[in-house]
């Protein structure tokens, strides 16, 4: 695959050199397409935020017993569509090249996003957790769900 | 294995629905050995941090450029010693069992965790970053790093 000027690969794939593997809990749902997608909650709010909702697979469902609608939370999705091993990238918004980790694109060795979403309605019995937006385009597998802490969660001067 | 009062366990073992592989970028080293960790963040900084640092694996280490000493980050690490089957559990600081979503335990289907550090010194060539704390005990797999941006990090209202 191309790179543009200024861009770095890997030269190794992290996918051939997994020691783990993670599961789907769930989906999310939007009103994205891939390719056609919002590039973070920001813009997506500010687009009506994509009709967002979780459908929770059935064994997972009690995993959201306690909690509230109301309530902030974490989302960790699998954004697995993209290339893996693009280690230093030069995004159109960014003023030039810059390492991976220092970025929140979705190209990254592994492709865990996270997303910081309010819960707007919750039904444990059908899996189904309305959520105020999402940047994932339709059916993005979802990974984890985890309560957001303020003690922990954000920086101490802030 | 043995669950306390109110626990419930999934039926399916998470890893052998594995659909993706994840890949290790590092490791978190640090003061603390299994079984014997701080409960959360807070918790390790009352405890002066843990000594706590990111071994970045060569590969990678060019994906740290970009990131500045001062910056806050988010690490998501791999706390895969644990069970992933529980997902409603009792844990000993709650008044009573909580879905596994609810809670930020380890113990979960993909034990990925999510932390927030301060980089206190950062050097690429030897893929040392020094982080002002840390739970994960000595040689947890690193799985990503990613900057914390106020603007999608945070509830509006907080």
């Amino acid at each position: 695959m191309s790179a543009r000027d200024g861009e770095e690969a890997l030269g190794v794939d992290p996918a051939a050199e997994a020691f783990a593997g993670v599961a789907a809990i769930g989906r999310i749902r939007s009103a994205w397409r891939p390719g056609d997608c919002p590039r973070n909650l920001r813009e997506a709010r500010a687009h009506g935020g994509g009709a967002a909702r979780l459908e929770i697979d059935a064994p997972y469902r009690p995993g959201l017993r306690g909690i509230a609608a109301g309530q902030w939370i974490w989302l960790l999705a699998w954004y697995g569509d993209k290339r893996r091993d693009l280690i230093v990238q030069a995004p159109a918004h960014a003023d030039g090249p810059r390492g991976t980790f220092a970025l929140r694109s979705p190209v990254r060795p592994n492709p865990v996003t996270l997303q910081l979403v309010r819960v707007t309605a919750l039904d444990e019995d059908s899996g189904h957790v309305a959520i105020d937006a999402t940047d994932a385009f339709d059916g993005t597998p979802l990974l984890d769900v985890k309560p957001w802490i303020d003690t922990v969660d954000q920086p101490p001067t802030a």
